[in-house]
């Protein structure tokens, strides 16, 4: 006796009004379908099919390993999309089908688990998911005889007592797939938009006598996406659900409202974040790193005892008690090794920072290896690109680059060097040399009073 | 049979403790007597007057076309400014005049649609909206019989019956003009404030037994704003009326209690706003673009496509495919073309940038004109300021700037030149040169360990 | 008869998951006790005690002067806790003793009045500050007779009609001296922790018949932290709370739910504050000054109609006018006088700038005293660190300071002076003069097209 879910995915979402798919839109850095499909992981079933259908190939690309993509042609309705579910499972009579729809990202687990226990100990052929809102104006009513649920009625046919009644329809089932799999070939499109209707094999099973039951669900959970504003109520929940997470286990927010952690995110303990921080796509920090006002992080690695701030991190990493910003762009496989310092102004693209070396004001590093104790002085810049190929820049341990220093690529300095400030380097320096180029300072006396006379008679 | 509409402006909003009239504080961009302007607008009023008083000039000056102002030279209460107001208007006996408070910005069209149908259709003398609220304590109760408005009773002077009713005034009517004209003219000023009342006068016409009617509206619509904490409340709901409109429109926000879109900005499908985006002073947006996290958008133009972070863009227009960011200013003036790229710390100023050209890095680009497909250097800075003037740079097409070189304007670099890293260029540039301003590197050997061993013997 | 009050500071705060003690987690700029001890300060008690333990050196350093600071050597129990404060008091029989918890940062002054007024008033040996719950579950309720408060049920001894009582004790309590004094020794430890519990002798005094009231209290002022999530919680109370008061006094804030304003801050009348702005530790700002969005300011003296936006300051203060952003950093100790501007991409240090002088774009001031109406040239850099010591920079009044020009300190550029674009300046510079290091430009004719040949050549 075993258990799969088919998830509904096929739908374009055309309130949207959006070029994606409505299930592909994403909320805390994961596709909106991915939430349901997660939520299923934790009550462990046998096997998941997704039925999708419009942008097909795009929806089965992001489909997590294991689950089955089954493909429904043409939209024809949600009874015909479980029916193409249907086809990809390998069902015995007295397994139970899990049904949901993929646009309902906050369900949980612990939800779906009560209605599968439900499920199990009620002998039920289908058990619904159901909702007690305050307003069910526009959803299908729940209508139960002595507690079992005995059909679902819409609104435009409730009658004045029907329509009083609270408990919806969630379109969340789980059916017995015997009955399941025999009834669903008698739902029929006698309806306004001519589509297979899932719902209507409530009444199917109602009419025969079939035993129902069903179980109150959170709302909130239950809610379906249809528009950017549902996507955006949905996202506030997740984001609550999220930093909850997080603030049990000790990480400080000043505001947790305003901190924006994606699925997958790894903290550490103590950390602080502040206000307007982005961690996305796998982005680690380590314990005790602050975070924050305004930091920007994808796909980043920042290490123990970190202070980042006002920055933005993309596919870089920071070590143990290095610091960055205010205002640091990282651009990508930047690796700042333990006590380093990316400053104020400064720009670093596949460049790597060896321990305690230091970048403190209005630089750009790019394609640079820079050895330890090193440090990069005030406005200096890799001249990296020169109009047709980009060129690497090799700076030793302990080397001191004088403020605006331009270290024209490919160029080599070696440990211990100085370089003057306001150089131009162009040939390799050794280990221990000062390079520096330069003219001699000259001074035009009275300049000042002859320059102010000028601008005047000009004036 | 025409209808008119007076908007109450006149006073100074002491609550506010600000030098500013309280009808000229701003809201999304727009004066607060200007929403209730605009909600005006959507009931097609036949015309309509501001009375205004404190601070008349300012207040005349922000009026939409079209507006009457009518000044009221001494604020001696809300039924002398009504008087203000019709002495501006020429009406007929059977001519609805709307009466509204200038700081009530949340008022809708809809609703005062619904106050004139009722007025309308009741043959009322007045038409009274009101709100049913939780706590009506401090405001005026509306009285009814058999339905009918009979009258308003001031919190002070109710009997514990009256004082239970729940329906209050808000100072929105619709009045006949004829009765209106007749009845101000008793109204008196026996009260605590010596003030003429403008509420006195349902009292004046309940005393001749004229039928009046009241529909309740929004207790959020009605709101007045007195203090700086009411105008924060009325700015969250505007905020969150003007993103429901854009996210059914298909823009996707992340987090839509942090995006700020002022009135009259226009945004293009699919566009997406991260947090802490800024959208002022009829900036566009188009189709496609993503603007934020932390943008600051005034006047802005900017195309499909684009991607705009971190940056602030003052009356600048970006086109096509353009990206920005993080850490860009573009001060005023600045045209992007398509394909164009502002990096990181990069500033510009009365600008144009040509098709497919890029500042890539921590470049000052002020008063110049800048070709197709050319790159300026990271570091590069146009001298635009002698001291004296602002003078201009010309760079042609397939420029290339080398990193940190100072173009000391005026200057003009032809096409296809080239620029050495670290040259200051006072000299106009030939098309395809190679301009260079530099010296002979020279090398000190063992340099590094003289000056320390030199530090060591000072220290 | 004097009122003395004891402060329950002593535990660790193990849901924290933090390394500090509970009671020293900050809001809004302020260990949590300190809250607490705030609120006291309003009612005016002749003495409080903080019973420390956790970290008690940690904690004892924090508290206000006039606080004494009682060890709990080891953590038996809020009972013995209070046995501590006694000890440290020397209390007359009809003196008055508050009892309160160190975590309950949101408890106001006005509630502890109520509460002493109430005990006063009554005759009680004891008064509990109590809550009304919507759902009391877990929290020990109050059983009153005839309106008296004649003990207090733990949820797990509790009857159903006791469980049903939706008022519980919050730990808050005024006592008569002398029989808290006398009745606290009888305090046991039968219970499951095997801790005294101060609550007991709420049961001994209700077993010996003696009077005791209650009065209940806003159920936000109550709410103890025992998490980051509460500990959020309160910060966003106390953040409504602090921004409140400033908006009634006539700050305009675009947003208050998104502005972190400490205690301790100072706001002039017409201050503007958009989002996402910090303002910390002393920081005062000048009427009529416009800050925001996105300003971290710590130790910041503002002056009057000054903008800040974008930039982060600290320990630094500006003029009257003076402007500053976007993408400023004042590290430290930096004053800007009257009508200074730090533009776009500034970072300054240890620096002064004096009136109406200007460091407009991409420059880097470090301990440098610059004289009145100077002008920085974009991308200048004081070299201050020459890889040993860091050197002053002095520049005198009215000088021009040409783009990238690295000023080599110890250095000092005389008045009237100007330096030359992309000048290195090594020497001092005498007042009018204009110093300059540069080489002749020289133009290299033809050098585009051979280059782009070679570069397909390679290719």
């Amino acid at each position: 006796m075993s258990t799969y879910a088919i998830v509904l995915a096929a739908g374009k979402g055309t309130r949207m009004k959006s070029e994606l798919a409505k299930v592909l839109h994403e909320i805390a850095g994961r596709p909106m379908v991915n939430w349901v499909l997660g939520a299923l992981e934790a009550v462990n079933v046998d096997g998941s099919v997704a039925v999708i259908g419009h942008q097909a190939d795009a929806v089965a690309a992001i489909l997590p390993e294991g689950v089955v993509a089954a493909v429904q042609e043409r939209q024809l309705g949600t009874a015909d999309a479980v029916k193409v579910g249907l086809a990809a499972l390998d069902l015995a009579p007295d397994d139970t089908v899990l049904v949901l729809p993929g646009d309902m990202p906050l369900i949980t687990g612990a939800t779906l688990d009560e209605l599968l226990m439900l499920h199990a100990s009620s002998g039920s052929v289908a058990t619904l998911l159901t909702a007690i809102l305050e307003d069910p104006t526009g959803y299908g009513r729940i209508l139960r005889t002595d507690g079992a649920v005995a059909g679902i009625v819409e609104q435009r046919d409730g009658t004045d007592e029907q329509l009083a009644v609270r408990e919806v329809n969630t379109s969340v089932y789980a059916f017995q797939a015997g009955p399941l799999q025999e009834f669903i070939e008698n739902v029929a499109t006698d309806n306004s938009q001519g589509e297979y209707y899932l719902t209507d094999i409530v009444g199917l099973f109602a009419s025969e006598g079939l035993p129902m039951s069903g179980i109150a669900g959170d709302p909130v959970e239950v809610m379906g996406v249809n528009t950017h504003a549902h996507l955006a109520t949905a996202a506030d929940h997740l984001r609550n659900r999220i930093n909850t997470h997080w603030l049990e286990a000790g990480v400080w927010m000043q505001d947790p409202a305003r901190v924006y952690i994606d699925a997958g995110v790894e903290l550490g303990p103590g950390v602080r974040l502040y206000p307007n921080v982005y961690l996305e796509n796998g982005t680690k920090v380590g314990a005790g790193s602050e975070i924050g006002p305004d930091v920007f992080a994808t796909g980043a690695t920042i290490g123990e005892t970190c202070k980042v701030w006002y920055s933005v991190i993309r596919d870089s990493s920071l070590g143990d008690g290095a610091t960055a910003g205010p205002y640091v762009s990282l651009r990508q496989g930047v690796a700042m090794a333990s006590g380093t310092k990316a400053g104020t102004f400064v720009e670093m693209k596949n460049t790597s920072l060896g321990t305690g070396s230091k970048v403190p004001h209005l630089s750009y590093m790019g394609d640079a290896t820079i050895g330890e104790k090193s440090n990069i002085g005030a406005g200096s810049i890799t001249c990296n690109w020169d109009g047709f190929t980009k060129n690497p820049t090799v700076i030793g341990d302990r080397v001191f680059i004088g403020s605006d220093s331009m270290l024209v690529a490919p160029v080599e300095i070696g440990d211990d060097a100085f370089t003057g400030a306001g150089s131009v380097i162009t040939n390799d320096v050794a280990p221990g040399s000062l390079a520096v180029e330069r003219s001699p300072q000259k001074e035009i006396k009275g300049y000042a009073a002859r320059r102010r006379r000028r601008a005047g008679e000009e004036a």
